[in-house]
């Protein structure tokens, strides 16, 4: 009852995916591999038991020896390939982004909701961390009354040379949309973009941003993004209720005394803090594929509401303004 | 060298300053005081060694035994009497608030200017608050760089039912705003201020509140108020520098663990938590006047500036706009 | 290159690790069954897809299709069946206790020394714990120096009628006396064990023990076992060094404010403690043993040891005297 | 009704309780000084208002001035003056130790129980500070359970070269020891001393020290003396209780995020940790001498029965046996 897997992009990621898939999760076998560059493909096949390699994404779906497909490749190709997958009834699982547009979001929507049951997961690994969904079991249990206010913090040590101030939005603030929306159980309405004073380290990238974010029932969302706070990589997050507050612990192993001071460890980089995330992720991807259920996970639905809060956290950054956040309606598909 | 204090207004909180300066600090004694219930200021005389009632902070100020004077009289009385210390040349502590509009403010300062020296001080007591101190501390050592970003989170557990709007600005987050201006060394800019997902507990107030403000130099402070929380009297403030940040730890004593919970107490009420700033504030300020200087604490600026401040913040939560901060020219008295 | 297992015993805990074997790990699969109650095993069996039950642990070590083998059968059955592994030639993982006896261990180390290479690995999960791994690698790195005190916490909210005495010893400290070994990286020389106030939810119980035990090289070692101690599953670690000291964090994943507290979750039980270790334990063996490594996890002679620290606590628990810990020579096989 | 006070001994300490007698609490003036190094008395009395210098301790407490003494001489010095000013029927406020032998002590005590009512209280501040206090207010309460292991660190950085080994146990224990009394609420019955692997940045000295106390209900006491241990001075407390624990908080007052870590300070020296407790200590004296209360704090007795608990460790040390605490009887005296 092992799941065959196809992996469409044997890049950085697709290779840590092809790992995690063969090594640490149980029950899945990668049976298929396809890169824009043929010679990547082959040498990462060349390293599993039983694998072909295909000459395009379009190919592998159709592979019959390919039970589900997983989607690694250029963000702008995604939407092509999950298309295929979904036109081949296949479950995928398609890593951020779903699409690089809302529109190209809005396509793989419709093809799901024309087959009919859910076949797509977006990989919005965050849902799958521990401490966030310790996070979600306490504010589901009402211990700290309804979310009124909530606080994520957003901190990278440091970003690539072309990292640009876009990406705070798209790459980066995209994922506290999507935690807080799972979070909240809600959707965003509104979004403000504020810049801080700039960070002298982050040379003439505004850093860091403060997105004020308004739900659909009002609560308030403070989405800080610090890209070059050097102290480590620290993900942030904190509910205000009615009641009490709840907040994600730090997550060091050990204290330690000394020097005069006494403390824990900071991540180093996202890899340290989501390792297990993902792994997490997978395992429960392969396990409610093999039980027939076509994704249980971030749905294609969630992929474009991150994609439309993306466009409109963008359009308040450059007009300074309140840009409203418009989803159009939800399909029942959706719950 | 004791120095003999007389004091206006014998309510609540001037019979707790009275307790502190003839029970707990060093140095002071309580010879005159002076309330516009004159019942309650002869039965608090009665109580003291040897004090003299006057009919009016007038006559107070110009009882020749009286070397410093100590308002907390009803805000709308403080300008008068602040006035009056001003016109004598005796060193004066003023309770929040300096007095009650900008313009009643700027007539200290033009007194106080034209004296040519200071006498006036404001009780911000937070300044002298052992927490914000070392807070302080760790910003101007350089060891997060220099500020962005700032967190001022001020929780209540409840408000009394008189609370109005209006009172989270002017009541409540006036005491962020002395601190932030004091943590950062320089003044506010603009200030927005947006209202979350109202608190049920609230009734019909507006509650929490969230402040967007901008310094001068561009860090952006983010003031919440949430005063009907249950959980608490919670005072945080966190700062995000260049390459770390800073927060007020909590304070609770004992780590108890009980029940599958471990951690620490959270303050109950105002007086829990600052009781003690309370107590440095006047000493300090006594041991100064002692020296013969006139003040050295928060100054009657920083008294205007906190009511411009307010001002201003009144005028965003009706109009919702960004609404900028204008001080006028800080006169050279105030470095 | 899938591993073929066969478990000996399958009560609850040899249902967990199949469950292990099966879902969670990587590499695996459960081929053989057997259980002093054959029904037990047939009933696991059939929940397998292509697993053999045996009417003895020597026949399911017989048994060609098996690569590796698991023990969870009785204590006093694990000597015969890690033997009759050893003089298979295949590698075996045996829960602890490795044997009831001191004598029982010697036999198990002979049968390996002979064999020539290491096939025996013993189920001490706290090795494969991140926050005992964290710990170990703060004191290899020499940021506290060399340790000369370490106290082991053991609290377990309750335990069930039949425990015994003894069991603080031989059940529930012999975790504590393993770790502590491998964090040292040392023996134990002897051992003191001291009786506190009795705790009056334990009934006639010795409860809590505080044992004093000393390391080859002079560590002062202190182990507390507090099992009626009703508010967690609280298993708690610190070093003290030359230079600092280091302790097993906390590991509550939010931090809640509530009620006039602020803290985070204690575990209720070993199992939400540890699971995770289970698996990296589990995940690690069979990558070990697949790549052709006998076992590289606690040994035989580490199974021996902690059995004989055992015998020296209960001589010392009854005596009152200090106990002195005699283990023999290491054979050159133990590094 | 300002308390009259003359302090025997002008050195450090002396002049420490000086300033704090003058500047710091309320209530009180030192009229009087007097001093081995009559020198020194005259240069700390030049800087007081109206103090007079006597030439013995004798002297000063005949003095008719003063209504209460203070003594912080030499050690072996203190009976003579204690007795002095019990003769006298004076309030005395004696540093620690109230006298260097537990004979000496029994004097003290007799002489006082002869007065008839008490008028001695011994310097063991630890009982003034803040978090000690709420430590007692959580065992107190009933919410950890009755009291079974009390673990006590108490952590140096270093130590200055003429510090001996006995001096663990006589200068640095006996706070823990007194502590531990005030905190149970009973006496210690027998001690055992054990030396750890010694730090080797501790020269020759037996550092740390692990000591096992039992109390008289048969609490187990663990007291750790770390001398050499760098990293801070760390006063570390903790209490098992029947269902639960508690446990001193680090004091630290900013968590900071900084180059891969969080954390809060750990203070430098005992004086920034008990600096605070001194002055609490010396208010609530003051405060009830005033109220003709000759004394409420710690007593003569408790004096004694520290003396007699490090008498009895530093035996334990030197024999390495488990040493019994002889205390006779307590005179109702101090209930």
């Amino acid at each position: 009852m092992t799941l065959r897997v196809g992996v469409i992009g044997t890049g950085m990621i697709g290779q840590d995916h092809i790992r995690r898939l063969t090594q640490v999760v149980s029950g899945a076998q990668v049976v298929a591999v396809t890169d824009a560059n043929e010679m990547v493909a082959k040498e990462v096949a060349s390293r599993l038991p039983d694998a072909t390699v295909h000459p395009s994404g379009q190919h592998l779906v159709a592979d019959e020896r390919v039970d589900a497909v997983v989607v690694c490749s250029w963000g702008p190709t995604h939407e092509e390939y999950v298309l295929a997958a979904v036109a081949a009834g296949k479950p995928v699982f398609c890593e951020k982004p779903l699409a690089t547009t809302p529109e190209a979001c809005r396509n793989i929507i419709d093809a799901e909701v024309a087959h009919g049951s859910r076949l797509v997961q977006v990989g919005f690994m965050r849902r799958y961390d521990e401490s966030y969904r310790a996070l979600k079991d306490v504010i589901d249990s009402g211990q700290v009354g309804a979310p009124l206010i909530y606080y994520s913090g957003h901190r990278n040590p440091s970003v690539p040379e072309h990292y640009t101030k876009d990406m705070a939005i798209v790459d980066t603030a995209v994922h506290d949309f999507d935690v807080v929306r799972w979070l909240l159980g809600e959707e965003l309405a509104a979004i403000r973009v504020l810049a801080a004073k700039p960070n002298s380290l982050g040379g003439d990238l505004q850093d860091p941003l403060l997105m004020i974010i308004e739900s659909a029932s009002g609560v308030l969302v403070n989405v800080e993004t610090s890209v070059n706070i050097r102290y480590g990589y620290d993900i942030r997050g904190e509910v205000i209720g009615e009641t009490g507050t709840a907040a994600l612990a730090d997550r060091g192993l050990v204290v330690v005394r000394s020097a005069n001071r006494v403390g824990v460890e900071v991540p180093e980089d996202w890899r340290q803090r989501f390792i297990t995330a993902y792994d997490v992720e997978f395992q429960e991807w392969i396990n409610a594929v093999s039980r027939g259920l076509g994704a249980v996970g971030p749905s294609a639905w969630d992929g474009y509401a991150a994609q439309v809060v993306c466009d409109a956290g963008v359009n308040a950054l450059y007009s300074g303004d309140r840009v409203e956040i418009e989803l159009g309606t939800k399909p029942a598909l959706y719950g």
